[in-house]
């Protein structure tokens, strides 16, 4: 048996494989003639008009499939394709050629491998990865035109599918529960490969390269999607380790899937908030998909991008009732315009500034631009009456901003109650707690505010001085230093002494290496990536809340964020292993 | 009587005048004749060589006086000028204008006015000023070569000096104990007239421009140095009010300079250091002027900037070891490089950065360019034993960054050990307070730390969010805020707790509006600009510890900054009010 051979390339899909490597073969085939005959443009056009056809109607089957299968938003790439069918730009050029005694394949090749380059060469990750789209299409009319029909990946069974590449029509045709997952030389986190993989629950790793030649034709492989490991040829004992860790991923799904309809409490019963952070309606199925108590944040920043001016107060309203409308009885909380810093909208004409973390963002904003303030009170109040409204303004750094915002807010109240406008008399109003100002300050806000939300990342920004996004010094940049930690547990105990709720919406609040000390300090709601929630739910059933408290005064007796993270890792590992 | 008129300027010399306004006639005659005989080339040449030597004799004999009353640095003005007139640029044209037959009085205004008119254009505010230096030269040769002496300026006498602008040469030849103050309708901050009138304690007014028109001679005005105001023919009850705060004032200055030689302590007794943060070794004079305990801030940057490369462990040490000598028995803490951020230095070529106070900065900076801080650390040691020196690293966030800082520092020691250079084996070793997350950390960072010194303007900007240089939010930047207040006042209390002592270096240590609230704090070194050092001394020596510590707890109580504030002023009423 040859040696195992490990090869490292990325992981876009999580779960584990164990199986034969399928190479599944390039379908292009390029060996047609280049030229028609004579007088043969009209035939070759029909030919080239019914190839369209026909995968117009295999994309609209596979878009009712998606959609049934996956919902709607996996079967956008679909529509994408169809919509890049119908571009006058391709079909045109195709025409032309045809007409000029080229044939139909040829052509077809030759006007999608430039769009192709054309996407290819551009600077933004999402376009280039377009090109694969653009490529797709080529390959089906092709078939189409050789009356090939799902050749290569429907072919697959059983096994780990090796490409250099993978078009969204290979995945898509693949049947699922033959196919046990994906190993690709190119692509990357955001093609649509590794969204479908991930839609489809299948295990993934690309941008392997070069090291793709390892892999022979039906050689044993081994695949983690987490890690974005291949291993090749693996010896017995390995293969018996990830037996074991498939198993182990296989029956914690599964366990995920029952946790979903279950309370959101500790084993002891103490109810917590399993939340989501959204940012456009169209995510509201993300949320009912993994079953969340409610949005811990909803960005209403998206109401104001993508445009070349202020949203009207109507264009607002209608939004915030559609989110409120599509989650009934579920607690939605809007956090006003947290626009400026690093989230510029052009058409306000807002000047450079030395430290836009440090400058004119979010609530400070809004007190220069009362008008725009103004109007998105006014909307969310209108919106109040669809459904269970909070409020949250963002970057408060004291009580005097509070009170200025509140007082706005009555304002607008008052205004629609004069005009005769229907809005709710009572909405809780709560802050983001992200400078660290407002965390030293919790106890005097407490007596003022509804409630509180955590924003981490912000927190962690301000408290340690590091921009994350500063590559040089990112490494500074951690929400278990202890600084941030007890600014975090001491917000908490504030707002319960003074019979508030805190929740949290920042990255910490997902990760499940924080759930137990999160459950120790009393965070009574967690707000995350719809994507973690089922996650951190299992995880918070299975803690008691004494013992939390217990692990986390532990922790928080460490000095360095190293040691508490080593720590907590140990800690999580109770709860993780013991019981699976 | 006429209406009094309040004109407004800008006040470059605090302090009070009243009195009789005295017009300062221009001295600048030109009714001389443009040529000279033919054959008179020789004779004018001998009279320009003795007015130059004359006005030379004239500026040593100034420079003696003015270092025996002032001191060297008030002096070098008279040095710049005499260095101006040995310049070969001004003695080369005028000499050649009077071998083309020219008078030298004609010659000396050309050429003096040409070069004052390209310094006037010049960019730059000082080097703009200094048109009026070669001004001042052109005058005092015209004046020796017409047979002037001493006019003008040498005749006022109980009076207010009314001027469009008053040269060096003017303010030198005035008789300090006749001269009640200046008013001028030129000049700026850094003009010499604003310097030498700091200096001799004569209270001041610039920049008036056309305003200058409304006081007619021998008009009765009022002069308020600080508040930059001349209140022309004012009333009666004006200048009986003005009368009582002039009064007051020369009590105050009187009273602060009785403090200058006491000890610095409150008046229970509890004994505070008071030192002053400086920048160059230039400095020390000012810090000797005022008796400060120490300089708790030496800046270290100065060695860095106004070069193109990084300055040698020779250069550094022998900096260092000035700094040292010059203040014998005297505590210095040397903050190690806080470049970066705003602080740039070319040479070094750092990449630009989104928010560069949230970037690779100070210490950091220091961590990723090993060679740097190594070679400042070796010469840092090698000059400990020239003094009481202290190290302190700035932008530290918490135990893991001080600890890599403190072994970096310990390894150089221990390589200069090795190769037998002597540098003292034990210096005390601190850090800057100026992150938040360092605050929060304060009770640990006390375990490991010698010192803390807290750095008010970063941490106000870091605890509050708000880049303070940012016109939009500036209003948010105040270290009254009641959470900078708290951190302030636990990482006092942490560093008694560990049996260690808190310094504070950031502008708020010299601001007499705070020192009853530090004081209450219990805060053990006060660090500020030399000129704020008498009198929070004389504000301290009043204190009472266990007063101030029972108004800091009542400001404490108090949810704004605004109200903050507002208390802590009726507190310093108290202090100032009832003892003047």
């Amino acid at each position: 048996m040859s040696k195992m051979k490990t090869l490292q390339g990325i992981g876009v899909s999580e779960g584990f494989a164990i199986g034969q490597a399928v190479w599944l073969e390039e379908t292009e085939q390029q060996d047609c003639p280049e030229t028609i005959a004579a007088g043969a443009e009209q035939e070759e056009l029909e030919r080239f008009e019914a190839a369209c056809a026909a995968v117009k109607a295999e994309l609209d089957k596979q878009i009712e499939t998606m959609t049934e299968k996956l919902g709607a938003k996996q079967a956008e790439i679909f529509t994408a394709h169809r919509m890049m069918l119908e571009d006058p730009t391709l079909v045109d050029a195709v025409t032309e050629m045809i007409n000029n005694r080229q044939s139909a394949v040829f052509a077809v090749h030759k006007v999608t491998a430039e769009m192709a380059a054309m996407f290819a060469a551009m600077d933004n990750d999402y376009m280039r990865e377009r090109a694969a789209d653009i490529t797709d299409i080529g390959r089906r009319l092709t078939r189409k035109l050789q009356g090939r029909d799902n050749d290569g990946a429907a072919a697959v069974s059983n096994g780990i599918v090796v490409a250099q590449d993978l078009l969204p029509s290979d995945t898509a045709l693949l049947d699922k529960d033959k196919v046990l997952g994906f190993v690709t030389a190119l692509g990357g986190k955001t093609s649509h490969t590794s969204i479908l993989a991930r839609a489809a629950g299948l295990p993934a790793v690309v941008g392997l390269g070069g090291q793709l030649d390892e892999i022979s034709p039906r050689a044993t492989i081994i695949l983690d999607g987490g890690a974005g490991l291949v291993l090749v040829d693996p010896d017995a004992a390995t293969v018996a380790k990830y037996e074991k860790k498939l198993e182990d991923y296989q029956r914690w799904r599964k366990l995920l899937a029952a946790v979903k309809e279950l309370p959101s409490q500790t084993a002891d019963g103490r109810v917590v908030e399993i939340a989501a952070n959204i940012g456009t309606p169209q995510e509201i199925a993300k949320v009912q998909n993994v079953n969340a108590d409610g949005i811990g944040l909803f960005r209403t920043e998206f109401v104001f991008m993508g445009r070349t001016e202020l949203p009207t107060e109507e264009e607002q309203f209608e939004a915030y009732k559609q989110v409120l409308e599509g989650l009934p009885n579920k607690k939605v909380i809007f956090r006003t315009l947290d626009a400026g810093g690093d989230k510029e909208l052009d058409y306000l004409g807002l000047p450079p500034e030395a430290n836009p973390a440090l400058g004119l963002r979010a609530v400070r904003l809004c007190f220069s631009r009362t008008d725009i303030f103004k109007t998105q009170l006014r909307a969310l109040l209108r919106a109040s009456v669809y459904g269970n409204l909070h409020i949250m303004f963002p970057m408060i750094s004291g009580l005097e901003e509070f009170r200025q915002a509140k007082s706005m807010l009555n304002q607008a109240r008052e205004e629609l109650t004069r005009q005769g406008i229907a809005c709710k008399q009572k909405v809780p109003v709560g802050i983001m707690v992200e400078i660290p100002a407002a965390a030293v300050m919790a106890d005097v806000l407490a007596q003022e505010v509804d409630f509180f939300s955590i924003g981490t990342n912000d927190l962690v920004q301000y408290t340690v001085a590091v921009d994350r996004m500063n590559e040089q010094v990112a490494y500074l940049s951690d929400y278990f230093h202890p600084a941030v930690l007890r600014l975090i547990s001491r917000v908490i105990e504030a707002s319960h002494n003074a019979g508030k709720w805190t929740g949290m919406c920042g990255e910490m609040a997902g990760d499940p290496l924080a759930t137990v000390l999160l459950t120790g300090f009393g965070l009574d709601e967690f707000s995350m990536h719809a994507g973690a929630v089922l996650e951190v739910k299992n995880l918070i059933r299975r803690i008691k809340t004494d013992e939390a408290q217990a692990y986390a005064k532990e922790a928080m007796k460490l000095g360095t964020s190293a040691e508490i993270r080593a720590y907590l890792q140990q800690i999580k590992q109770k709860y993780t292993v013991s019981e699976d």
